[in-house]
C-alpha cells in the first residue's frame, strides 16, 4: 500500500518580525507543494528517503533502537531529516501505533529560501503516517502534531507556518497571553504574486536577535515602528478580504521600508524589490526573516515581466497564487 | 568697491517629511558654499550675473521699473534669479536703501540636487547687498530677510534652510502653533560625510502631496511613522551632541527605513545607500524630500572608498563635514 500527500509552503505576506512583539500577522500558503509517499514496512524500521531537501539525495534509516543511519552528507541534510523523524515519533505517539514504514520526500520548493519547508514536511510526515496506517486526523490534530514537531526539533516556533501549511489559504495570527488568534483571511480577489529569493546569509534567529537588540537600545522607537506595523497588518487583512489589490500593494510597499528600517533587509532583496516595482508590481516587500531568503511582489497581469526583472536582479524566481489548498491527499495505492 | 560673501549649502540631516506634520528636524550646513560678490553702481539698476546655477551662466538685468532683461535661457535660470530678486527686493524695502548693485552669483555646489541653493542664495544676496551699501545686519536679521525671500518666491518655505545658511552648524528644528523652535544642536564629534547625489525626477511640492495622500488614506498607520520619525529625531540630536557616531549611524539607517515607508526614496537613491553602507559608511540615507536628489553617509576614516562607491552605484559623491560656519564675509576691496 502506497500514499502520497502534499502540504503547501508558506510565505510571511505581512508582519513578520513585529509578530514576536504581539501585533498580528498574516501568512499565505503557495502553489508549490513538498510530497511524502509513505509505505508500510514489515520490520518496524523507518526509512526516509528526502530528495531535493539538499543538493544531493540522502537516505537514512532510523533503526527500531532510535539509531539513526545516514547514507550520505549527514551535516547537509539532518535538519530537514530531524523534522520527519520528529514527527513520526509524536505522531506514533499521539496515535499509539508503532508501524514501520518508508517515507519518500520530494518537494518542488527551494530548501532554505524561507517558503516554510520544515512546517510542509512536519505537516505532510504527520499526515502521511497517519493516513498509511488507517488513522483519520482532523486538521487541528494535523497543524498540532506539526507544530510541536517544529517547536521540539526548533526550541521555538510559531504555529503559523504548520497552521498554513495545513489549513491552506491566507491566515491571520496575533498572538495573546494564553494561545494564539489563529483566523483564516478570505481572498476577495486573485493574488498573483512572484516570489523572488536569494541565498540567505543570515538565520531567523541571528535577525531575530539583531531586532530585539535595537529594541533594547531604542525601546520607544522601535516601540513605534513595531505598532505602526500591527496597524498596517489590520489594513491589509481589510484590503485582502475586499479584494483591493491597489491597497494591498501599497500596504506591502510601506511595510517593505518598515523592514529596512528594523535593519532586516539587505541589497539583494531591495534589488528585487524594486525590480519588480520597476516592471509593474503593484507592491513588493521582503518576506520573512531577512537577510537574504525570499522577497514577494503582487504583480496582477505582469508575472512574466516581474519574474524577468527579478531574475535580472539575480534573484530566482518563482510564479505562483497566494492562499492555495492545504495539506491533501494525492494518491492512494492499495 | 567690491564685497564678496558667501553662504553654506545645506542638507537635511534628520526628521524630513516628518517635520511638516510638527516633529523635530534637523538639518545640517556643509562645506561648499555659493558666493556673491557686489559692486555698487550708479544708474540705480540691479544687474545680476549668475553663474554655475544652471548648465549655461547667464546675464539677468533688472530695471529700476521693475523690467526683467534676461540674457539666456530665461526658463532654466529664473527660478535661482528668482530669488536674487526677492532678496533685493526685501532688503532694499526693510533697510530703506535703493542703490544700484551689481552682483556676481558663483556657487561650488550642483543646483537641484538638494543641497539648498535657494536658501543660500537667498542669505548670501541679502547679506552682500546689506554690506556693500554700508549697512550692518544682524544674523538674526539676515536669517529673517532669507526666509522672506524663500517664502515669496516658493508661496511656503520653512525657516530651516535659511537660519542654517546664516547660523551654519547645525540647527534643530520643531513647529508649533506660533513660531517655530529652532535651536542650534553642538557637535559632539566630527561628522566626516559622504554626499551623493542623483538628478531629481520629483518636486519636493509633489513628493509632500504624496507623503499627505498616503496619510489621508492611511492616517493612523502614516501618523505611526511620523511619529516615530519624530522619536528618532529627539534620539539622534543627543547622539549628536554626545559624539556618538555609532548610534548616529544607527538612527540614519533607521531613518531611511521609515522614509522608504513613505515612499519618497527610489532605485537610484537606495543604491547609493546600499553602496555606502556596504563601502564602510557607519549610516547612510536619503536626504531631503526624496525621488532622486541626495543622500548622507556618515563615514569616519572611509571618506574616499564611500565616495568611490557612490560613483560606482551611479552617483556623484561629494565629501564634506557637516555643521561648518555660517554666511560670511569672504573679501572686501575698497
Amino acid at each position: 500500500m502506497k500514499v502520497v500527500v502534499s502540504a503547501p509552503g508558506v510565505v510571511k505576506f505581512f508582519g513578520e518580525h513585529a509578530v514576536v512583539y504581539g501585533t498580528g500577522a498574516i501568512a499565505a500558503s503557495i502553489d508549490r507543494r513538498l510530497y511524502v509517499t509513505a509505505r508500510l514496512r514489515n520490520n518496524g524500521e523507518v526509512k526516509i528517503a528526502a530528495y531535493d531537501l539538499s543538493t544531493h539525495g540522502v537516505i537514512v534509516t532510523l533503526k527500531p533502537n532510535g539509531e539513526i543511519v545516514v547514507g550520505t552528507d549527514y551535516g547537509k541534510v539532518i535538519p530537514a531529516i530531524a523534522y520527519v523523524r520528529k514527527a513520526i515519533e509524536l505522531t506514533r505517539e499521539y496515535l499509539g501505533e508503532r508501524a514501520g514504514v518508508e517515507l519518500e520526500i520530494k518537494s518542488d520548493m527551494p530548501v532554505g529560501a524561507g517558503l516554510g519547508t520544515s512546517a510542509a514536511v512536519s505537516v505532510a510526515t504527520v499526515f502521511a503516517y497517519a493516513t498509511i496506517t488507517g488513522h483519520e486526523l482532523e486538521k487541528r490534530e494535523i497543524a498540532k502534531l506539526g507544530h510541536r514537531t517544529e517547536l521540539t526539533v526548533q526550541g521555538a516556533a510559531s504555529p503559523m507556518d504548520t497552521a498554513v501549511a495545513t489549513y491552506g489559504g491566507l491566515l491571520y495570527i496575533k498572538p495573546t497571553s494564553s494561545s494564539p488568534i489563529i483566523e483564516p483571511v478570505r481572498k476577495g480577489a486573485e493574488l498573483p504574486t512572484v516570489i523572488g529569493y536569494v541565498k540567505r546569509v543570515a538565520t531567523t534567529k541571528e535577525l531575530v536577535a539583531w531586532v530585539r537588540k535595537l529594541r533594547d537600545k531604542y525601546t520607544k522607537l522601535i516601540d513605534q515602528i513595531i505598532w505602526a506595523i500591527g496597524e498596517l497588518v489590520e489594513r491589509a487583512r481589510v484590503a485582502i478580504e475586499k479584494g483591493e489589490l491597489g491597497t494591498v500593494g501599497e500596504l506591502m510597499n510601506i511595510n517593505h521600508g518598515l523592514l529596512e528600517a528594523l535593519g532586516v533587509s539587505d541589497k539583494r532583496l531591495n534589488d528585487m524589490v524594486y525590480a519588480a516595482r520597476m516592471a509593474g508590481a503593484i507592491g513588493a516587500k521582503l518576506s520573512g526573516a531577512g537577510g537574504g531568503g525570499c522577497m514577494l511582489a503582487l504583480a496582477p497581469n505582469k508575472l512574466k515581466e516581474v519574474a524577468a526583472a527579478i531574475a535580472i536582479a539575480n534573484g530566482t524566481p518563482i510564479i505562483t497564487e497566494l492562499g492555495v489548498e492545504g495539506v491533501r491527499v494525492e494518491k492512494v495505492e492499495k
